[in-house]
């Protein structure tokens, strides 16, 4: 298999990494590659260099792109189609001379937005036809999204990840959750929080008196918060997941993290590879893009 | 009045400042200094000379301190005193050749701590004699104390003040929170926080989409922000305040806001002031420590 052979580029092209693969005119990939050309590091004029540096060696053809590079401080701004609708909007936003972009999504009650995972949703959905329940996308900013009959109804973000590195990093705590995991003490705080939501502010506090007054260890200390907020969000978003067919789109630890918690709620969840869902969204995106009228 | 004739010396020492007066017998402020020689900036041997180059002018009289000086990575650990207990514990930890430190607080279950407010509390009821109630000293780390019989009970923190920092210059709300103020954006925070405590999390990210889809100006979302996070610091403290005497000890804007909060609640809180409450606590721990048998 050799990319020159290729009839389109998939790119999936957040904040921080662009990355693509050289797709046969069957859907198999054919190359991959990634580079550091994230939304955050460029202007707008140099968003089509970075295209043509990281695919230099592949035939110039056309590229279905989403996340970031379709916001307001990307290349090209793709306005948000509204929920509900289906993940995959008609018509993508062109970009340069051979790209095409997939909107994101956005709610107006309560504000919501989000752009990449409804790419995700889409090859979910293309993988599993029929699949009704909601799609939980761990991340940064954690999206949930209700879907049914092929759309998606309703979704909300919590910025858990977001949470997570700026308390780590940037309070008080970063002196007692240096590093280290303790998977007894992340469900501790996964329980605490959804039985005692309302306690969350002073829950906190705790683990670094803890640290100081009955030596709790930076590893337990690191998992308990991580539990505290992840459970803290399956608070907020209850009424999403109670009761449903739960898929958890994601790679790796923080997606399995997500998992374990629904778990221990008795709310058994599908893990779902990420880079597959990614790749047969765009998919369905390059197809209808293809057969468009 | 001239420091010459200070028979004592108070000094508030904290994380970042060193606060001191020059008192005479009689209890009058004769002169007052301040320096950024804080307990962060300070190695073991570097508070004697912080102390004396702030001092140098005055006499070489006994000094009383309160704060983080009496930390582990203070001057000398001064050892928590567990409550319940009364705010003063009765002997305090001698640094160097004329420093006597007031000891902090400690709750076993749930761990909590605090050095410095302990003075605060122990100020005002020194200032109000019989004063039964919950006592809350806002800052980057926020205490209720509730207070009887001349003791301090039971004692929570919140971090609410250093949540607000790592978030607002941390996380993706940086760009939606950088400046200004909204009376009623941060009451309706509070509310939002206190009717629904376990929504919290998604409520975060909202702030963000509003900003993007309905344009909510930063100075809205900021203090809505701010509305939220010690709304949810009420409702996890609400066993406190509820139906309490409320006193909240603190300087200008900070301690306003949480007045404001508690009022929307129906639950009036008296404003005291901070310098005053920290003065009389250090004098009621000299004259106690003056009249030692």
């Amino acid at each position: 298999m050799s990319p020159t052979s290729a009839t389109w580029i998939a790119a999936d092209w957040g904040t921080t990494h662009l990355r693509v693969w050289a797709m046969s005119s069957s859907g198999t990939v054919l190359a991959q590659a990634t580079s550091d050309d994230g939304m955050g590091r460029l202007t707008r004029d140099g968003f089509a260099p970075a295209l043509d540096r990281l695919t230099a060696d592949w035939p110039r053809v056309p590229v279905i792109a989403c996340g970031m590079v379709g916001s307001r401080q990307g290349w090209v701004e793709a306005a948000y189609a509204a929920v509900p609708c289906p993940p995959l909007a008609d018509d993508l936003t062109a970009a340069g001379d051979r790209t095409h972009i997939i909107p994101g999504l956005k709610q107006t009650a309560p504000a919501d937005v989000m752009r990449g995972e409804e790419t995700q949703v889409a090859g979910f959905l293309a993988l599993n036809p029929g699949w009704d329940g909601v799609i939980c996308l761990p991340g940064t900013h954690t999206k949930w999204a209700h879907v049914s009959a092929g759309e998606v109804v309703s979704f909300q973000t919590a910025m858990t990840g977001d949470l997570f590195a700026a308390i780590t990093g940037h309070t008080v705590l970063r002196h007692s959750t240096a590093a280290g995991w303790d998977d007894a003490g992340f469900l501790l705080g996964v329980d605490e929080a959804l039985s005692h939501p309302e306690r969350l502010a002073t829950r906190l506090f705790s683990l670094r008196a803890e640290g100081l007054l009955n030596a709790l260890p930076d590893a337990t200390a690191r998992a308990r918060l991580s539990g505290l907020l992840i459970g803290a969000e399956l608070a907020a978003t209850r009424a999403y997941w109670l009761g449903q067919q739960i898929a958890v789109i994601g790679a790796g630890t923080l997606a399995g993290l997500y998992v374990a918690a629904l778990g221990a709620q008795a709310a058994p969840a599908t893990q779902v590879n990420a880079d597959r869902a990614t790749l047969a969204g765009l998919t369905a995106a390059h197809r209808r893009w293809k057969d468009r009228p």
